[in-house]
């Protein structure tokens, strides 16, 4: 380790910032550690080598557009056809100019806390939520209303309960965060009934939601309409990724909202990356045309889905019976509860020494530091022969960790 | 224009924030408008098709690498070559562990002001300066030291004394914001005296420079060494981009510097865009290998200089003698002084309408408001024949415009 930054030159929202302990995990471990910690997707899952020789080509022929720079908002050929995926895959109808392109979901996440929060503003966020979205969120300081969750996600009526108070005494929400199908971390999906009465909340306080929707096309089971769906694009700002449904390496996302929003979403990004690169655009609006993602799609579930049911069949085979976890219906994570009383963050290490198994402690996941005893297991990269190892291993690993912990553990059973 | 979004939902950060005005106009110009407005590349300047397909073909023998997540900083076999091209470009021996890849250099500039800049810092930059760069700055409220800059650039002497009295305050300044190679919008290079002389500012009071430089392969005429490569990269955080010397439409850069800088810079960037998109670096690294960057910059130079005399010989022969400018060594543009008394800004709407020109006024450039009578003029984009009507056409409506005003204008003569 070398000298660190002055502390005189480092800004004030600099001097917390942590390394994303997903990410520090990805990058220290060692060749025989089964890891649960990264949620890459598998490569099987990427674009298959013709048809993107062909986009490829496509996108050359439009030489030109592909390689000057862009407007900010992204490629109006581009939008139209995300505008016409969206029709053809979540029944809403949106004009393209509702739709703006971005690098990854991560920059769309960036643009909104910078367009909405300052120092105290409201945001509320569900417990857990995703880790990097409260990173570029803490960037503006703002207060969290901390939205209680149960295997079903987001508990609607506890949220009503906090809003009526901070209403009451004069404050104000900006937007509620939420991810609700195929939460990260929890793999949970939000059933009709909330859905519903959270776009009413909004209507009725008046405030933003942002739909962050990364893992909405990864399910294995019905899911219920997108919230932006329900809403018709009033009240809810959707972001989405192409990383899970074509690779992340091609690092574009898009959000599609209110047109006053959008506009400002625009402003915003001038100063951040100026537009997402227009080659990389043209190359997936002729996946898009082609139907080639649509089609995918069904294949990566598929993939998934396989994944998903090896890691169901062993968590229920081999963990102790005082945890509990979520079995989710779509996207990557099984959430998993520990006893109470036990420190998952403390336990990562020893169970990567004695066990080879490396996982994400769920603390760094709730804005309130509560969820010492949860964690995160991602099935999305592992084959399910080693997901079936890697959780036998872990299983035996809690197993002693309870034992040596003795009567001081309390199951945590959650509401399902 | 439908509804604006309400204000209660507005950061503070964004209530002042404008839309660029060089990309608004070049939203709604007419065709047949010449514009000297957008700094654009050239076309021409892009790379050969063949030598493209050949590289894709190299991603795509890398395709896990090339369409899964990269890690933040970049790929280090890109970051490998980056530093190489570094090393034979401008003699400064740099590892790959001080570079980092970013999406175009707008990100590093942000990713910058994030890391550095709070409420009441203080950064020093030219007057005038890159529009982009204060727009970014301005987020974080900094203040400002103004230097005063001549046809040479910075006036280091001004900057000199100003830093005595802020420190004999008790202030300290955390960067200083420069172009020293091919100015935007000032179209000047910094001679070697200046250079060092700053260098030796920047260790006696102990601040950092970010050398921005996008235009320092775009040169016309000898230029002394970069900043970096004089200081060996202590004190110099240099940004730059694929840009001008690749295509913008891929939207790659670079930033290079101290390890202690670089490392705090991956971990602002974790919030932005997780990383630049693997496909898009391995394909430029496959450009970098073969050296067809370097043989392209030759060919670059080539072009643009032609333009370049265009604009000079159409300056001297049209505008009137009460008119000022630099004449660039390097970079796309002319800064051009009206007599004092006379508004750029006001008179750009009536060139648009009365001879069909359209240039960019320089009062967004000046970090203290003031630069009215200036404007810049790009010649990156039309053709030589086109800028000499362009000019001509301007130079008589100049007139006009210096005839109607009559013994109210004073020339502004700038020192050489």
């Amino acid at each position: 380790m070398s000298r660190d930054l002055n502390e005189k030159f480092l800004s004030e929202q600099m001097q917390g910032m942590r390394s994303n302990i997903i990410r520090e995990l990805l990058s220290f471990l060692q060749q025989d550690v089964i890891s649960f910690a990264g949620g890459a997707p598998d490569p099987k899952t990427f674009p298959r080598v013709e048809n993107f020789q062909e986009a490829v080509e496509y996108a050359l022929t439009n030489y030109e557009k592909a390689f000057q720079y862009g407007t900010t908002e992204g490629l109006p050929s581009f939008r139209k056809q995300i505008a016409a995926f969206m029709l053809r895959m979540m029944s809403v109808k949106l004009s393209p100019e509702n739709i703006v392109v971005s690098v990854g979901s991560q920059e769309s996440l960036d643009v909104i806390a910078r367009l909405f929060l300052d120092r105290n503003s409201w945001v509320a966020v569900e417990l857990p939520t995703y880790i990097a979205a409260l990173q570029v969120f803490n960037i503006w300081k703002p207060r969290y209303i901390t939205v209680p969750t149960d295997k079903k996600g987001m508990d609607v009526h506890a949220l009503e309960k906090k809003l009526r108070r901070l209403y009451s005494d004069g404050g104000y929400l900006k937007f509620v965060y939420t991810i609700p199908t195929g939460h990260n971390p929890l793999g949970s999906v939000m059933p009709l009934d909330r859905r519903k009465h959270l776009l009413e909340l909004a209507d009725r306080y008046d405030f933003y939601i942002v739909e962050d929707d990364p893992y909405g096309f990864i399910t294995y089971d019905r899911v219920p309409p997108r919230l932006i769906t329900l809403d018709g694009g009033d009240r809810v700002i959707y972001i989405s990724t192409f990383s899970k449904i074509f690779a992340p390496g091609f690092r574009l996302g898009w959000l599609a909202g209110p047109e006053e929003v959008v506009r400002r979403v625009v402003l915003a990004k001038q100063g951040t990356t100026l537009c997402a690169p227009p080659f990389n655009q043209l190359v997936v609006e002729y996946f898009l045309r082609n139907r080639w993602i649509d089609s995918n799609i069904d294949r990566i579930r598929e993939i998934y889905s396989v994944k998903r049911d090896a890691m169901a069949e062993a968590m229920r085979e081999y963990m102790p019976s005082s945890i509990d976890w979520v079995e989710p219906d779509a996207g990557f994570f099984f959430f998993t509860y520990l006893p109470r009383g036990l420190d998952a963050m403390e336990l990562l290490y020893r169970a990567i020494e004695e066990v080879k198994v490396a996982y994400v402690p769920g603390e760094g996941f709730y804005a309130d530091g509560s969820g010492k005893n949860t964690l995160r297991l991602s099935f999305s990269l592992p084959t399910p022969d080693t997901i079936r190892e890697g959780v036998k291993r872990l299983g035996m690993f809690f197993e002693k960790v309870i034992r040596e912990a003795g009567v001081e553990v309390e199951k945590e059973v959650m509401r399902e």
